[in-house]
């Protein structure tokens, strides 16, 4: 049992309770503040039930066998807040449970146009009693705070219906955690402040016992039973106490016609404002929702993702699964980031409880050059949050001994919540991604305001932390030593290439700043960003002609690929840290991610090189990995194996092949999807600022076209085998390169140009049974 | 207040409650099997009470925040088990108690060559009734299982006096963690098995909750009231319950008479044994000592004694204070091992609940060298632990993806109890330390049978480690990658140079070993050993004329030492592990520890200069650095720098240097004192196993002598500023080195030989603040 395809939804026919978990994920809906898990109407059966409110955490204890200075005490955990999903339906006597009577039809939908989950099952009760539900469900991207839902139910004879929709606190769920001081911290981690019911409204606000953040939930609703025969006023009753309100309604209902509940759901929370403050503010959302009513939503939810494709959309021919995955995975990165609005964008999104809510660096070095190229003002405000943060990135830096920021490697609220330094603290490229992203985005949009109000503070500040990171050395030049890279099988090395490069830039793009905009950098601070930047160490082995990852990487062991088999990966479950710190073994793209985002700093000759020795000792244990990959396997030259990486990503999450998607959605990879066929097929990239394509059409497609948005000109670029155009979608010219020749792009204009051949190379050698699998 | 200064007793004058702490550990008595604080007869007032039984553990879950393959789930820390010492006076109706009425006269003796503790307190009640305490206590070199006191009081006018000796289990005491488990672990650990109590005897059995050792405490008692005026005989009482078994005697005293207690007590515990073997074994032990007697443990405790100093004694002459500390260090050296056999010995000895109670790589590079010239039986069997936990280290190296046996960086079973990888599971030199200890022990006394039963095996199990652990490089042989060294502010290294030493040796060691004995080793395995130790890696900076600790090391920024205040010191506590590994500040000796026990691999020029680059870079913040220090500061003719390091390893624990002589003695600092003066004035090397001196007097002595034992031959060595005499103190003839001159000393014809002046050198640079302490 598996989705249907087809280009611009995703559909599940039939029922299969064991697959729930799964379904709640790729089912989820949100507007990158609000995120509801997919799961059913009535609540049960469920894998993981889930409601989040980005930003909106309990603090739990972190433990240490052997605490050290620097470690953090306090950890973060999304919460499952307050569920306003839930519609249970009594059929008589009887409640709609799928495991008990018989699922007659089933299937789900997620409509990547309509931006909602549409249900529809016809179900037949023990007792033989027949129904057919119908729901639709949003997470409105137009109205920030509010989502709804339209539930139908049609007897196929006369019967007493029952429905229940509740706002449900502190549902039970099941902790993944060890610590029992953590279990205890998550259990029921919402206390009630404030409970209302009225007719058909009620509204819940509750705080978290450690954290202390209030929340407010409000829902409404609106009932009628109707069009065939006759029609009946259901007896309705609200009802609240402190975790739950519950509005019902009982009604008789004849065969052929149809009970219609619409639940308007508003959601608030903030660390500042006071329970009455936010009650106001969900009921005053609520009645906004109200006074749009049902339809009203569904339409402008509808716009608002009819501009996000003609701006976003990518047609693939030759491969209807791979269309379809690849607007599951915009549609889904759109969901993470388009009403964040200075939160974060988490690893899972608002999808599910992984990595226990927290954002990592993904956001700014997958999610964001998404973002940037199609709704660039979402890229802002994700930057926005880590701007945010800045006063917790000097904090931290501060105790870390160092100058300007240190932005977290996971958090919610921008204070660092990894409890294992080595691959958290270390990691200090984070730093330089938030500057690499906001330096992106001012490229991509000349977003002037942004750029003195926020972005430059960002850059001098992540500018000040390598400062103080690296030092000037006679043997090499400027080293910044005892630090983690992107690849998390290393750590605690001294001149990973990626970071020291991801520095260069960011040191460069301070200077320019700090010249350009008004802000508290000295003259002499820039000149030394200058020189440091200048003399970066780039580590190179003679012997092997390659770039090692970080110094030594490459007099390492290697790893012994023949005699692993499969079900020892990933690595790190089945292996301790030091053995694979050791080797040459790689976790995921780290000097190929260096050769991606500054392949200004690497000639073709040393690309092909490294990316062949990579190539041979990476395992892709990160699903951060495949869509880089791609991306230097297009630019090399190796097509097929850059279209094997392209699917592994985007089809991460809908084959669930880590099989760990009941978590949430891996938002990285689905971006990495994006950028095998931008960047990897479209050979997009932005060094310098400067915007260029170099279009490469895979053998197993036979078309593909991509949109993007530079400046705020919106541009398409149709590839075939032979030749690619380029058009105006909306604005008037770009000025671009096609394969390194300069090329301009007028409203009436579009420009088709030649591709050339690709080289014909050997398929490089991977390690033993670590392949992506072939289509 | 502090210690009076005599050449072979510590004995503190006058009560200071606030010193108790101290004292309890300085004054603690152990035999290696049993361990008992300096704490005041009558239990409080009290610092930290403590008794211990060497191996005796509870466990605990370790917590991570994050977890990861391989890491310990288990911690042990030592129990403090049933309390013998306590012996409490009623005097009329007045409880002793320093801290009441008035301590006329206190003082409390350590002689080391009686190996008692001796008490005499005159304490007059708070309503003015006088009485003199006397007390002495021992714990038995000759009867492993044995201790004893003898308790007597002398009233000033008649009195009715009450005295109560007890076993007491489960006494309560603070414990020093955050994690709540860990404490409720900790918190009365003994679950009682078994109570017997009848006439002058009692038996207590117990079993640890969580690991189920078992263990049983014993006491027998005499009493008599005595010697002058009348005498009568004292009710007594016994009585037991789980956790309290009580002896009682009343009586009245007339003035000037004596009451006089003598309290027999022993010990043992098991992990296979039961309760009535263990009851079976404490009673046998405990007649056995009723039938020596006091006055016979006594005796027999002095010639044990007297047999030590003969071969181990140390004299200075120009230095009251270090003669008095010397002896000290020896006498608490002897009490950490004489009798651990096949117990590990601990960190703190059994003086202290420090390090929970666990046995490090301080053990075999410190305290064993000394065991091994002086009481070499204690060196074997401290060794044969190591042997008797093969199993376990054969285990944890399997889960490490390793050949061979990893012994533990801390542990009390020969399990991991590390939770932080990079100092503890990295630090893989532990394994060859073990080696190291195991090889200079057999050239130390050509002891065949520990050769062919014990020795090989650790020996060829540990060069499987190193053949698993490191591999052969194109670029610079064989190296061994991602390893601590002994400096612990530096993590995750490649080739530190100790590291590869140590191993270069176990590898060569090996394969002699397994030429000589029967073991599993093939043919081919021998090869590979000795052709990965003739390939090893050792690095040098050509530009610096250095070996850097480790590569890269010289590469790394430098500390700010001219901005780091005293009170940052320990660093570890108040800058991040991350900001101390990448810099060139050094905890303890590394490099300089490698050019001490691996001086063969080092030109003398190198060890200039290694030594002033390192001693610019160490600031000391483990005890384990300063006999190191001042072992090199000698060889290379730095005598002043090489006495004040002296200095301040023999008073660590005397002047309570790292102010936590209240968790136990630093036995590492202790055995350090000893080499500062053996290995560093006096030269002593046993590089390939030839026994070779350079003795050299520092300006603050006027002369100094030492004795040790070399495979049977007890010699004394005297040097003073211009010559040094050689004597067979017993034995026949032994064969050495005088500064490089080869001699033959007799016991008819001690050898005198002129020491030749040392170089003038300017005082190396040390870090700012960090110079040791001048006398």
């Amino acid at each position: 049992m598996s989705y249907a395809i087809e280009p611009w939804q995703l559909r599940w026919q039939g029922l299969a309770v064991d697959q729930l978990h799964r379904t709640e994920s790729t089912f989820a809906l949100s507007n990158g503040h609000i995120g509801m898990r997919g799961t059913l109407d009535e609540g049960e059966p469920r894998g993981l039930p889930g409601t989040y409110l980005n930003g909106f955490y309990e603090e739990h204890p972190l433990p240490y066998g052997e605490a050290g200075y620097g470690y953090p005490e306090a950890g973060q955990t999304v919460v499952n807040v307050t569920d306003g999903k839930i519609i249970r339906l009594l059929v008589e006597d009887e409640p709609l449970d799928m495991r008990y009577g018989n699922a007659v039809e089933h299937e789900r939908t997620l409509d990547f146009r309509s931006g909602t989950l549409r249900r529809r099952t016809v179900w037949e009760s023990p007792t033989g009693r027949r129904v057919t539900v119908r729901s639709e469900r949003l997470v409105s991207f137009t109205q920030r705070a509010v989502a709804a839902i339209r539930y139908e139910v049609e007897p196929e004879e006369d019967l007493q219906l029952v429905v229940q929709s509740d706002l449900l606190a502190n549902e039970p769920t099941i902790h993944r955690t060890n610590d029992p001081r953590v279990a205890a911290a998550l259990d029921a981690p919402l206390i009630n402040d404030f409970t209302m019911a009225e007719k058909s409204r009620a509204v819940l606000c509750h705080h978290t016992k450690v954290s202390g953040l209030r929340m407010a939930a409000a829902m409404d609703h609106e009932i009628c039973v109707g069009e065939h025969g006759g029609h009946q006023d259901p007896r309705t009753e609200i009802r609240a106490e402190a975790d739950l309100a519950r509005f019902t309604a009982a009604v008789d209902v004849p065969a052929g016609s149809c009970l219609r509940l619409t639940k308007y759901l508003a959601y608030g929370w903030s660390g500042q404002r006071s329970t009455p403050a936010l009650r106001a503010q969900v009921e005053a959302a609520l009645a906004g929702a109200c006074q749009t009513g049902w339809d009203g939503l569904v339409q402008e939810q509808r716009e608002f993702l009819d501009d996000f494709w003609q701006v976003a959309d990518i047609e693939i021919e030759g491969d209807d699964e791979l269309q379809q995955a690849i607007r599951f995975a915009l549609f889904h990165i759109l969901q993470a980031g388009a009403r964040g609005e200075t939160r974060a964008i988490p690893g899972k999104g608002l999808t599910g409880p992984g990595y226990d809510g927290h954002a990592f660096w993904d956001t700014e070095m997958f999610v964001l050059p998404v973002l940037t190229y199609t709704v660039p003002d979402a890229a802002r405000d994700a930057l926005r949050w880590r701007h945010s943060t800045l006063d917790k990135a000097r904090d931290r830096a501060k105790v870390l001994g160092l100058k300007g920021a240190a932005f977290p490697w996971r958090s919610i609220n921008g204070a660092e919540c990894s409890a294992y330094w080595p691959a958290g603290t270390a990691a200090f490229h984070v730093s330089g991604d938030v500057a690499y992203a906001t330096q992106q985005y001012l490229n991509a949009t000349n977003d002037e305001c942004f750029d003195r109000d926020e972005a430059t503070e960002i850059l001098v500040e992540t500018a000040r932390l390598w400062l103080s990171l690296g030092h000037h050395d006679p043997h090499d030049g400027f080293r910044i030593d005892g630090v983690t890279g992107p690849d998390e099988y290393s750590a605690i090395v001294d001149n990973n290439v990626y970071t020291n490069l991801i520095a260069q830039q960011n040191l460069w793009a301070a200077a320019d700043a700090a010249e350009r905009n008004p802000s508290d950098a000295t003259e002499e601070e820039i000149r030394a960003w200058r020189k440091a930047a200048d003399a970066m160490a780039i580590p190179y082995d003679e012997m092997l002609k390659v770039h090692p990852q970080a110094d030594n990487f490459t007099k390492h062991a290697e790893w012994d690929f023949e005699n692993t088999p499969e079900e020892k990966y990933p690595l790190l479950l089945h292996f301790p840290y030091f053995d694979l710190y050791r080797r040459q073994v790689v976790k995921q793209a780290d000097l190929v991610l260096a050769m991606h985002v500054r392949g200004d700093a690497f000639s073709d000759a040393d690309k092909a090189r490294n990316f062949a020795y990579y190539e041979a000792r990476t395992v892709r244990d990160s699903s951060l990995s495949a869509g880089t990959q791609a991306v230097l396997a297009a630019e090399v030259g190796h097509l097929d194996l850059a279209f094997d990486y392209l699917v592994e990503a985007v089809f991460t999450d809908l084959h669930d092949l880590h099989d760990n998607v009941n978590n949430g959605l891996h938002m990285a990879s689905l971006a990495g999807a994006w950028m095998a066929l931008v960047a990897g097929f479209g050979g997009m990239r932005d060094h310098g600022g400067e915007l260029t394509f170099a279009p490469r059409l895979p053998a197993s497609l036979t078309r593909f076209s991509f949109r993007m948005a530079f400046q705020g000109t919106r541009i398409s670029i149709d590839v075939c085998e032979t030749e690619a155009t380029y058009r105006i979608v909306d604005g008037t010219e770009l000025k671009t390169r096609h394969h390194g020749e300069p090329i301009t792009i007028t409203v009436d204009e579009p420009v088709t140009m030649p591709i050339p051949k690709a080289p014909e190379l050997e398929r490089p050698k991977l390690p033993f049974g670590r392949e992506p699998r072939r289509r």
